[in-house]
């Protein structure tokens, strides 16, 4: 009876809606637990934590914890509080990210450090990560808190990366992969590891789970950078052009660039550079971008990632949940269209 | 031979030169283990790291855990990964306080957030916390790691909890000390309780332990707060009135205020709830102190934690050790003086 409810109310999701039934009961779970561990003696950490968690994001890292555990055939309570760990460190990384970025928006209203400030952005994420730590030593794995703790140093590792390389137009499409594979992909390949390893899979299935998240994360990420300079707001979450008013290189921006012209360079010189940007600039790196083929360019590096994911699932075990993961990929990079 | 070369060099510091040529060899092991950790692949970050780790800070926190796992006759290589894992949780949160105190000195030099920016600040922080985390996971401790874990959350509870009462002038005594509880002593008592756990000992010491810890952060946190009013910057390693530049209530402004009459208040509620500070009244804030005498109170409080500290010690296995961990107990108290 819930998978058919929830299977009406997601209609329009149809790419998703068999992993969000699939994991109903369990996300419920998550969701009460991530109600718990937000809880805190200072009043200030629940409201700055509930403004992002009840934004409506998607929960996708948490859901792929969830049916990569069960995909094993997992039984108890570790791939929960695993999921409710994954989503911890990942509201971390956007408190923080929205301190750095200076970001005004965040899933369509206004991002934390607007309505309580960049110091309560800094320490709430510091305290949520705290949190998903000692949530995760709960579940008694050395494995998989081996691979979430790695996962935190490389996600900062990749937002030092991106902020290093966030003014500098020499930025390789290969240099930018790997700043996006550190700061995206690294949390969906372990939010997809944790689970066969709480489920007791062998090591070839752990790699081929942890290679599932990695290209997924990969193209997940493209797609969005697309969308920043073709996709609305309302399905963005953001407004469209927020990495282009952030200065970030992304791979549509790399390769805008690489194939302009001495007059078209100077001009991301002077955007993305020197942060100069005047009314219409936006709508300028827009048609570059198109005369470039650099968002149809990414959308395909997208899907070649996407194809990788496919693949990694070859010899996971068939049935409903492998099913509903190959949906996440059609999914994500079906949201460019 | 190391041990005598030690306390001679150390001679002028009496109070600690026990403890530091007791773990003399193992801090050798935790000084490269720190180097190793802060390397990664984004240049900034070891660049970030060292001029923190550099600047001469006295690493009490992790002597603190080689002499508490060496008590309980512990032979291995996990006090020293849980030591520079401390150690890094520490430098982690010192980054991110400058960033939310808006600090410009540290250790007697430039902040990092002065130098390589806020943003940076944030996220090598992250990064490094991260690395902490993976180095405790290692040790392969499922006890230690809940522990500091835990302190993780609990020290940013108490630095959300400091940020919230920053400007409030009614904020009791006993609320002070647990703030302080959380963002200082939590991390002091999860230093001293993961040395006997790595060594097998037994709950009761686990507790005498952390207690020790616990009493002793309390006492260095008041010690700190005293000095900020009356210390020179040189033995502080920051400008004397950094704490009330920056508008923060510690146990002498709370002392000076609640024996203060209407004019007085109206003074503390001027520059410590508005912000609003003149010339002269750094001067103006330390001689109401004088005059309520809030400094000797302050230190009185620090010395009862510190007999507390003492006490904890009491059943704990006598020897060179022991006698090092209450020599610490003077040392942070004699600072003052």
């Amino acid at each position: 009876m819930g998978v058919v409810a929830s299977l009406e109310k997601e209609k329009p999701d149809t790419g998703i809606s068999l992993l969000t039934s699939l994991v109903q009961s369990d996300m419920e779970r998550v969701n009460r637990l991530i109600l718990d561990m937000a809880a805190a003696n200072a009043e200030m950490i629940p409201d700055v934590a509930r403004h992002l968690i009840d934004s409506g994001g998607k929960r996708l890292r948490p859901m792929l914890t969830l049916a990569s555990a069960a995909m094993f055939g997992y039984r108890g309570d570790g791939h929960v509080k695993l999921a409710a760990s994954v989503e911890f460190m990942h509201t971390a990384t956007l408190l923080h990210d929205d301190v750095v970025d200076e970001s005004e928006m965040r899933r369509g209203k206004a991002a934390a450090r607007m309505v309580w400030g960049n110091q309560a952005s800094v320490l709430v994420g510091d305290y949520l990560l705290g949190q998903a730590f000692r949530k995760m030593v709960e579940v008694g794995s050395l494995e998989a808190l081996a691979v979430l703790s790695n996962a935190a140093s490389v996600i900062a590792e990749g937002e030092v990366m991106q902020l290093v390389a966030a003014k500098n137009l020499s930025t390789s499409e290969d240099e930018y992969i790997r700043v996006i594979e550190a700061k995206t992909a690294a949390l969906f390949a372990a939010a997809c590891e944790v689970g066969p390893i709480v489920a007791g899979a062998d090591d070839k299935t752990r790699k081929a789970m942890a290679d599932y998240g990695l290209y997924l994360g990969l193209a997940f990420q493209l797609v969005d950078d697309a969308l920043d300079y073709g996709g609305s707001s309302a399905s963005l979450g953001k407004r469209t052009g927020d990495d282009f008013r952030e200065g970030k290189i992304t791979l549509p921006v790399v390769i805008a660039h690489r194939g302009g012209d001495a007059q078209q360079r100077a001009f991301w010189a002077r955007t993305i550079e020197q942060g100069t940007i005047v009314e219409g600039d936006l709508e300028t790196a827009t048609e570059l971008m198109h005369r470039h083929g650099a968002i149809p360019a990414t959308i395909e590096r997208a899907r070649h990632y996407g194809d990788k994911a496919l693949m990694a699932l070859e010899d996971m075990p068939h049935g409903d949940h492998r099913r509903s993961l190959l949906d996440v990929v059609e999914f994500c990079i079906s949201r460019v269209h």
